[in-house]
């Protein structure tokens, strides 16, 4: 089974739980506001990873769909306020909600989504799991969104400040990113009535996977060519972004190559990203950052082994290299 | 006792709980800018109906503490999205969040606080309340979110549009004001144990006063001086915006009286105040508000009679007047 293949088998079923969930808000353009990055369509994987998380535990997936929705609906109120911080006037290839309704109504909207995500878990049908279950997910859940909030604080905070340590670094990539991506795994493995142990790995595999991700894109952004990714090649760069990338070579440059990159890091000009990547070549950041992407999935892969076989074991399995493979 | 012994009576083990929930944001940036309008204080009305309604219905105060503090944060949350919204920027007598942190930081101290509320009550004590009554609460309070975002997008609608039905703009008060008031009577006595008839009692209580609060808000623009309101007289008429008393005005008033009224509204003068309310007068527009204000809260106490009596029933109905005797 391809990657495309295991994230297309519940979207329609997410789906479904979402619009139900987002077609009774009043008044239509709050509505409508709220739906718009849903309806652009999004890879879905948080909510897959509910789903298979529970199914991997012998849990049935019809039981966490509700769950797996609103992960996806958490995940694009994230998207929905981080557009308006950043002032980003495209998402999923359109324009961002904040563009089309103005500022009041995009926050109003990622309020609204935020709202309904935890509407939607409530809404599980306690008949066929465990009140204590539900209530179990929604703690993870809940944690995980106090969690973004924080990484995008500390992402802020990070701007125009060039010494970064890589602690501090993974700290925000993993609250900013993979928090919401393990809080799936951990939440579908709870309702899918995993063991204690099961518990912890899932969590544990979405976190290493998670924080792969973001390293993903820090890496693609200088390797990949620009109709791949979508963006010119090196815009991070420009931009003056904090890759992993850039910690590692601020932390083992010489004194001279340091004021370099971070002229170039303040400059704003892409004539001067081969500098830059050169710079990360003489210290090995390049490949230390693919490492780092690369280890996590090896040891995401092997907590696995707390599962029996099973096809969504082997979905998660593929999942976790798609992370690596994608290249957007 | 007094009103203001009321709402001490509680505050300090309220704050108790808000600060113990708020101390662990990370970073200090965001913790701060969460903080900052609660510690800029409040009468704390909400969290106060939550005690009360528990204890009404033969509850211990400190199985609900857990919830109040919760919509205190959502009602703080609120706020700093609204300020940021209607850019005010002043609240509570000191800048509003965005002012002082930026609107970056001031959307996420909002989503922060939002995060925190559910993670608060879900740290209810199971061990002396049973998990489906938390799950009831937390049900309740989540619905009440949904509606404070419907009711600030239908206000934002109202934005310009004078054709406004009373019934379109109760609604809107409804959901923007009462409905948080109402899920804060209603998730005390469902944590207090109360019978369905109770529950749905102190909700409609909740309800009443709820939209009381709003349109004696309404009403005091007019009938109060500067010094009470601590804003000038008329303001709401200066800035065009959506009363009760120009519902019903343009409702009723003579075509000319209509069409003064509209060009008064979009005139932004100050010097025009007297001419608005000389119109409200002629239409009994402010006695109808005030009217409508006072048959909800003699309604809502009625509504007490569920109650065994109790020192907290009698509370209730302090509260319910205090509505109308507050003068800002």
């Amino acid at each position: 089974m391809k990657v495309m293949d295991i994230l297309k088998k519940y979207s329609e079923s997410i789906d479904k739980e979402i619009e139900a969930s987002l077609n009774t808000i009043d008044p239509t353009k709050l509505c409508e506001a709220s739906d718009h990055l849903i309806k652009a369509g999004g890879k879905k994987i948080r909510p897959s990873l509910v789903v298979l998380s529970c199914e991997a535990v012998g849990g049935k997936s019809e039981d966490a769909l509700k769950t797996a929705a609103s992960m996806e609906l958490i995940h694009t109120f994230s998207l929905i306020h981080d557009d308006i911080m950043d002032k980003d006037e495209m998402r999923r290839g359109k324009p961002s909600v904040h563009m089309l309704w103005g500022e009041p109504m995009a926050i109003l909207a990622g309020d609204t989504l935020f709202s309904k995500a935890f509407e939607t878990i409530l809404d599980t049908d306690v008949e066929n799991i465990p009140p204590k279950r539900v209530v179990e997910a929604l703690r993870t859940v809940v944690d995980s969104c106090i969690k973004i909030c924080e990484g995008q604080a500390l992402d802020i905070g990070f701007e125009g400040k060039l010494d970064v340590k890589e602690d501090e670094y993974m700290n925000m990539i993993y609250k900013k990113t993979a928090a919401l991506i393990a809080a799936s795994t951990k939440a579908g493995t709870i309702l899918g009535g995993g063991t204690e142990e099961q518990i912890q790995a899932l969590a544990e595999y979405g976190r290493l996977i998670g924080l792969a991700f973001q390293i993903q894109d820090d890496y693609l952004d200088v390797v990949s060519d620009e109709e791949d990714i979508g963006k010119p090649v090196g815009s991070d760069i420009v931009e003056g972004k904090m890759t992993l990338m850039v910690v590692h070579a601020l932390a083992n440059a010489s004194k001279d190559d340091k004021e370099r990159l971070i002229s170039i890091l303040k400059a704003n000009n892409e004539d001067l990203v081969d500098d830059a990547i050169a710079i990360f070549n003489k210290y090995g950041s390049i490949e230390y950052t693919r490492d780092i992407a690369l280890r996590n999935v090896k040891t995401a892969k092997e907590l696995l082994d707390v599962l029996e076989d099973s096809e969504a074991k082997e979905s998660l399995k593929l999942l976790a290299d798609f992370v690596l493979e994608r290249n957007h």
